[in-house]
């Protein structure tokens, strides 16, 4: 036997992530500059297309290989791969080639439906992103993850696929419905929590202008956010250590949003998740009481509490998480807090622990 | 606007390949060495499976993970997104999670499948590939291409996903059909024609042992047609230029491919883009009117004749040419040869161009 080693080198990729108002000539300019012999597709569901769709096509107009926008109906089940295979279907049909640009233009679906299909579309074409949602903005558009869910669990089929670029308006938050703004706020307040006691701190003094949505403040708390994000991807893209502080809230937050059968929103599970995270770092490391007190108050500050996870037993929870895909084989993990600024990370939870925690939250 | 740099850091992979006879030892060893804790699927089509399923399962039962050998129906038209789908919904009912390692055990159509599965379950578990046809083995398990057809065409979804490993096991040949062996056979001719004098003239002089199929003398070619490839594909992963060397008789072929609705096998397809691609070469760039005669001969030594290319008018070839992914928007571009020694990738070829050389051929 003899053997021949393969060896890939893979370039460092630097990603722009531009963060403002109004980038819509931004996004003319860099497709342009950087594709201007490009087809150009955007993806965007039916209600963000009744918003914006306009704008995007009156912004890529210019652009001579601007071709379509494609819509979906909103809402998480149409992350589906039926779904994608449709809008597959579409693009085909429309003669996108190699030579095409997706761009993404939405919340977290969107972008990882519009994702996935970017990524394997003629073995990947080029992707943008230009999320509209708190949620896609602070978190999913950062990151490479794209993907469908499938009846058995969320997210189950997909891939890394990083985009050129992310264009994060904020000035798309505006028009955001008060519980999608909510959804987007618990991963902010999961940034506070395991990284920036500043940002906790300016959470807290300062939710009425935050709840008004002003604007400069936003965009400095987005612009935050993602700064902290990114730092953590850079450190480990493929999520085999570091990136799983990002799943504090996460374990249990995906047990209850999957009984719910999605019912409870994406960020409202994890802010019942982050409660349980929390309780369960003080039972077992000692985190301090009055962190996981002050964590119940800044959640309910922002609307999130109430979501009627009381509705599933420990039981159920537990079943839920043993049968999910971060479980692996041993007792699952969670992310935990031994301190604020010491996180546990794969800490492994025993079922008479949560359901203590579930007792306690 | 304000602009933050996402950079995405990847290391060298190095994937070892495996060549060799009777490496089922080496293979459970290797996976036990790797993936002790993992669970492991076999995918095969049920042509191979019939063939070499129990070997595979006796070999791999002794690792602790080892759960099943998933089969499809051979043919190239089981490479769709149902199949995938069907074998994702297996997969996932028999608990594969992340700690899963796929098996890819099988010839070209085999490793493009469960490769692309492996490249997206879970956003990519870990894939292992078990070659046994001489095409699989000499092209299509190096290089990381993996996707599915589209009825638009060729390959059009898909992923560049490396394996972890590949044992290229040179006694599958043994039980190949002729016509599967001389499909192959226009892959080692075609390293022969772009950068190996040395082979063409083993191919020339040795073809009786050849085609009687020795042992030792397949394995050496085998490791040789690898080592040709390996370095194409080092040198450019993502064909974005030099790897495009590798698609000398492929713009044709795949053309003549998809008008036979795929009748016509890929190697004796692209013999005739072969052909066609020489007489261009001659034409065009002058490459010695010899070489294309040469060519013409070794093609007929290995069976590679008569696949009734006639039947398609030059008319539909290139209008097929032109629909192809690969033609962008200029004319289509054509992997060329201008001496033995010096490839021209990339040139435009004129309608009437192409008409003269199939006229030629």
């Amino acid at each position: 036997m003899q053997k021949l080693p393969i060896r890939i080198k893979e370039h460092l990729r630097e990603i722009p992530f531009f963060v403002g108002r109004d980038l819509w000539a931004a996004l003319a300019a860099y497709l342009q500059t950087d594709f201007p012999a490009h087809s150009l597709f955007v993806i965007a569901d039916s209600t963000v297309a009744a918003l914006y769709g306009e704008a995007a096509a009156g912004a890529l107009r210019p652009h001579g290989g601007f071709r379509d926008i494609l819509t979906f109906p909103a809402g998480e089940q149409y992350k589906s791969r039926a779904r994608k295979e449709q809008l597959e279907d579409l693009l085909l049909l429309g003669k996108a080639g190699r030579d095409s640009v997706i761009v993404a233009l939405g919340g977290g679906v969107t972008g990882d439906l519009a994702g996935y299909l970017a990524a394997t579309l003629h073995r990947g074409v080029p992707l943008v992103h230009l999320p509209t949602s708190l949620m896609a903005q602070v978190d999913s558009s950062i990151g490479g993850k794209v993907g469908v869910n499938h009846p058995a669990g969320k997210n189950l089929i997909g891939a890394f696929y990083q985009p050129r670029a992310v264009f994060c308006d904020t000035a798309f938050l505006k028009t955001l419905p008060e519980e999608e703004f909510f959804n987007g706020m618990a991963e902010v307040i999961k940034y506070a929590v395991i990284l920036d006691d500043e940002l906790w701190r300016r959470l807290d003094s300062e939710s009425a202008p935050i709840l008004r949505r002003e604007p400069g403040l936003l965009e400095q708390i987005v612009l935050r956010c993602a700064s902290l994000k990114i730092k953590v991807v850079e450190a480990d893209e493929k999520e085999s250590g570091y990136r799983s502080i990002l799943n504090f809230g996460h374990t249990a937050g995906h047990a209850i949003e999957h009984l719910s059968e999605y019912r409870i929103k994406h960020g409202f599970a994890v802010a019942e998740g982050m409660r349980i995270a929390a309780r369960l770092s003080h039972q077992l490391l000692g985190y301090p009481r009055e962190r996981v007190e002050d964590l119940d108050k800044l959640l309910e500050l922002y609307g999130l509490k109430g979501v009627g996870r009381e509705q599933f037993s420990a039981e159920e929870i537990w079943n839920c998480i043993c049968s999910d895909k971060k479980a692996r084989r041993q007792a699952p993990r969670f992310t935990l807090l031994r301190s604020p600024h010491h996180p546990e990370l794969f800490y492994p939870v025993e079922k008479q622990e949560l359901s203590h925690a579930l007792a306690a939250s």
